[in-house]
């Protein structure tokens, strides 16, 4: 592979080689390589760092935009890391002749966003590039937390441990290709973009070992990067993944597999055995946690692996994504 | 104005009102409103934080190219504020046919750069769009740093304080347009696209009021930001402006005016009298400072403005850059 193919934007497999064989490889050091979602920065205060670029299409789609978009990615990257989100930069690139109208609706809904989720946009910058050398509006943010109580992340899994989902999965996914297709459903789907913090605030609790949001690549992607992280293994049971009938019937159509769909208001939560009814019970007190199921569990053998349990008892191999079925979902 | 047009992104005028009208309208708050190159977070630990969006085209330029800039822009604009540059994000965007070898190049640059500067690169992000979505490489990185002594702002400036910088302006701008229209000069002319944290650390000094790096817009239009913040006017000695004779000779070719050229390894710097000479002279035993000249200075009346005075002692206003004359500069 000598060009830039965009497989290599999926989030799946080809994405982990790309940050393995050019970023890590020359960039490499102790703060990269732990590979989280956010970096854990030494100081005299525990702090958190993360960044994340969007370039989603359409800029503003059911349940979102681009701009709220930029605003959850990040705040959600810094409260899987078990940090509290702070502070944002917000760096955006425009193309000649974007509508200033519509700036200002993203503007408006990065404001909205932030106030909902409680953190200030700190600093900013503004870049133009000339009509046809980018599509409308690329946004990076940037996110600073702090690290009150870190005791998260793939080192603390155990076998034994369960696998928690907030809600229905690919919902995101589903909706930016709706848009894109001009497909409709019986039941609406919206992307489920949302802030995570306070749902992560309200279930928070010693037992929980780890926690990720699964974006692009969508679950199956994630829980593979876990299972790597942590050598262990993780067996999901299909019948309990969250799906709503829409998302269901679209994947059946197109031949779309949920487990790869990109979320954009979930997070996957790995708790220890005894505290998993405490954490599934405060999950679902929360509006953004209605729906939150135990999906699967960790196991010892074969680390690194993630196998599906279907219906009839058969499992098979979960790999990360291959290539990229939806290139430019945030 | 309904569009974005180029001179949104020129970093003079329109590129103000743009910020004003949009971003600081909705987002405005304490740190937003700070308007410096870096905001001052509260914290047990005082941090400042500064984002950059880089869109260079060329990629490769005489002097450096798109990582050695993504690294020096946002170090610089911590180092300038007074904090000591710790931790840099990279988030980048690929257009898909990218060539992976240009990649590489451009990834060990930054390694490079971050390793004389002496910042990490802590966390990243990388995505992909489709061909013709994007130019090749837009590249964001923000920054931390520690606020060790800070003691320097517009607020702290005073009349009868002098401007200083550290050398010839409008190298980066000259040295990017001979690229892309392939002009020669007798004497070379490079980028001064460098990190200039380890000059200032050598010239600083409790005389020392306040720095700029005047990037996009040139000295013209960062010293009408300062003159406006401090409410002062700055009169500036034309004959005392270091230039690089390809420079002078270009601008006087073209029809520019280097005081609007971009600068990418430039200080501006606001000193007490009674310590101009010694910070002079600090700044010109560094390699980067060799050039240094006072070359202006600090009165009461006419608050807001900048006055050019020319060597036969005519004075005009300089405003700040109108239009875009050279795009994607950085």
């Amino acid at each position: 592979m000598e060009r830039i193919i965009m497989a290599h934007g999926s989030g799946g497999r080809l994405s982990h080689q790309l940050i393995k064989d050019v970023f890590q490889k020359h960039l490499g050091n102790e703060f990269l390589d732990q590979m989280n979602d956010a970096t854990y920065i030494k100081g005299r205060e525990k702090l958190a760092m993360t960044t994340d670029s969007f370039v989603v299409s359409p800029l503003f789609f059911r349940g979102g935009d681009i701009g709220k978009l930029a605003v959850c990615g990040t705040v959600n990257d810094l409260a899987v890391s078990g940090a509290k989100p702070l502070y944002l930069s917000l760096g955006v690139i425009l193309e000649e002749g974007f509508p200033l109208s519509e700036l200002e609706k993203i503007v408006l809904s990065i404001k909205e966003t932030a106030l909902q989720a409680g953190v200030q946009v700190v600093c900013g910058d503004t870049k133009v590039v000339e009509r046809g050398s980018a599509d409308k509006v690329f946004i990076n943010t940037t996110g600073i937390g702090v690290v009150e109580d870190k005791r998260v992340g793939p080192s603390y899994i155990k076998p034994g441990d369960n696998i928690l989902i907030n809600g229905t999965i690919g919902d995101h996914g589903i909706s930016i290709l709706a848009d894109r297709e001009g497909l409709e459903f019986e039941t609406p789907i919206t992307s489920d973009c949302a802030p995570l913090n306070h749902l992560i605030e309200e279930f928070y609790h010693p037992g929980v070992r780890c926690m990720r949001d699964p974006t692009r690549g969508g679950i199956g992607t994630t829980l593979n990067e876990l299972a790597q992280q942590a050598q262990v293994s993780i067996l999901l049971e299909e019948e309990k993944l969250p799906l709503h009938p829409s998302v269901a019937g679209a994947c059946g159509m197109l031949g779309l597999d949920p487990i790869y769909l990109a979320n954009e208001g979930k997070v996957l939560v790995v708790v220890s055995p005894e505290n998993t009814e405490e954490v599934l019970s405060l999950m679902k007190s929360h509006p953004l946690g209605k729906n939150a199921a135990i999906i699967g569990k960790v196991m010892a053998e074969e680390p690194g692996r993630v196998l599906l349990e279907t219906p009839l008892g058969g499992k098979r191999i979960v790999g990360m994504l291959e290539g990229e079925h939806l290139p430019r979902i945030c």
